[in-house]
């Protein structure tokens, strides 16, 4: 008789989802972060469902048998350290769960700052009739930076209802169907001062990392609005504090920070002109369910011996797709 | 040689703008209301810029020789008095100007509440990471009340990222091009209990006041939202505070209130589950260059004779359409 495959998971914030039906296919072993060794050990499989943590180079040496990591999140930023990158173990990710609502946010927080919804419900809270113009969307042009099934999701989504998209990512390209024209990140100061809203949704990398430099940020139009839902540290964020308390930029949108929680006295809470929302786009509706069952479908591919959906290239510290993705 | 047109402008907190081109084609008297029942003495045309105006019922004694009343607005309920609806005064209004920045903020209103950026905005008034779900707005369902040209462009909007839509209007019907199916408004009570967001963009009349009655707020989802950026007496304001009080209904988005500006005490200004807007949503980018190039088309049109667009009906109190409009 085969041994039964061993999966190891790592519990986290919320409740594991689908456990049940995991029990019927392998041996389940769930545990918090400090029995995680213990774990690994035998495990064929490991399930972080807590995608944010990062326990696992602690317990790394008991991981001898692993042969197969899936995250329940989209960016591995805080995942991939040396061992792991250098081992056998594939590693994949919750590629497609968060295309819809991603690209919901960012549309969201688009219409939040064109319509100045912010200094309004600042207003609502002193109960002051603060009439204001807003801006329409429709027409203005934003350039999405990461070309993953986040980004082009979003593309797509920013294009029905009438903005005009372009594309940044890895290499330029003429013609590509969600983004039109695609531009190479290395030319992102010369590009960005053309649009009116542009958009983060890369993963950081070490290519990717301050892509958004003093520099780009002085490239960008005062009317510009810089959406940031990939990484925090996409971004040069003192740079950027400094762009905003001069006024040379419209305003931000940051649903991800260098530092999170955001320290209670960063300058970022304060600016009228900034929203800060806490690492929340990517959760809506059923995103717990569909993470859950999006494992369950991989694992079954997986004890079939069948290649596996959002493999990470973890060299490229991402899913190399480049097309959207149906999972 | 023929008399030259008059033109009475009641100019508003804006400065009137194209007054240039319309010295160009008529004697324009621009007038603050305290002056309008001179500048109304021989005048053949109305044009009010001061589109919340309600001086004109004082200055009609004046108005013997006016034949055309031209409102910069598109809801005209404060400037239908008996007089001028008994009158053979041809009356249009601002069709088609708003119908962008109106089906935008309608759009926005659904992501701010979807996503819980007012309950977020306000924990970051107060450096608080306070993380919470949002929801997807994609696969929803919502209702627009109002068939119009602002209703129609809103419904568009909608179908395009996913929102499913249905509307109505004074007559029901199964095929509609925007809406799909279109319920009679008398039939609200028996229908709002299927949507997740319910949409005000109808005309206030006397057949649409009060139309959100408590009886139909107390059929809506507990789940729903109420966007109103139609008028606010379409809504029995104190039932909509005591559902919301009660937590009978997920919470309102509201452009437009009964009495503007919200009085400082009132208690919609307090509710977190509420945003309120200051009667911005029609207002963005080159609203006003708009209504000025607007009105100088129908005066062309006007001098030449022909039909004008967007005449009110005096007696239904819209321009009844039921089509989209291009101007």
């Amino acid at each position: 008789m085969t041994r039964r495959t061993v999966i190891a998971v790592l519990e986290g914030a919320h409740p594991v989802r689908g456990l049940e039906r995991l029990a019927g296919l392998a041996e389940v072993r769930v545990t918090p972060a400090e029995g995680l060794a213990r774990a690994l050990d035998g495990a064929d499989v490991l399930y972080l469902w807590d995608y944010f943590s990062g326990a696992l180079p602690a317990a790394w040496h008991a991981a001898g048998s692993l042969r197969w990591l899936h995250v329940a999140a989209a960016g591995v930023d805080k995942l991939l350290f040396p061992e792991l990158v250098a081992s056998d173990v594939v590693v994949t990710n919750a590629h497609g769960v968060f295309d819809q609502p991603m690209a919901e946010y960012v549309l969201g927080a688009m219409l939040h700052a064109a319509k100045g919804f912010g200094p309004l419900r600042d207003a609502q809270r002193e109960a002051r009739w603060a009439w204001r113009e807003g801006r329409n969307i429709g027409g203005s042009r934003a350039l999405v930076v990461g070309t993953g099934s986040i980004g082009r999701a979003t593309a797509r989504l920013l294009r029905a209802v009438g903005v005009r998209v372009e594309g940044a990512g890895r290499t330029a390209r003429e013609h590509d169907d969600d983004f039109g024209r695609v531009h190479a990140t290395a030319d992102l100061a010369a590009v960005v001062g053309a649009f009116d809203y542009v958009i983060l949704l890369a993963p950081l990398t070490p290519a990717t990392e301050n892509l958004v430099s003093a520099e780009v940020l002085g490239a960008l139009k005062p009317s510009a609005v810089l959406i940031n839902a990939g990484r925090g540290r996409l971004v040069d964020e003192d740079a950027l504090v400094g762009r905003l308390q001069a006024g040379a930029l419209a305003g931000a949108v940051l649903d991800t920070v260098a530092v999170e929680p955001l320290p209670p006295a960063h300058p970022l809470w304060s600016l009228p002109s900034v929203f800060v929302t806490p690492h929340m786009a990517s959760n809506a509706d059923s995103w717990l369910d569909d993470l859950a069952a999006q494992f369950e479908r991989n694992l079954l591919l997986w004890l079939e011996g069948r290649p596996l959906p959002g493999v990470v290239d973890k060299t490229l510290g991402y899913v190399p797709s480049g097309r959207p993705s149906g999972g």
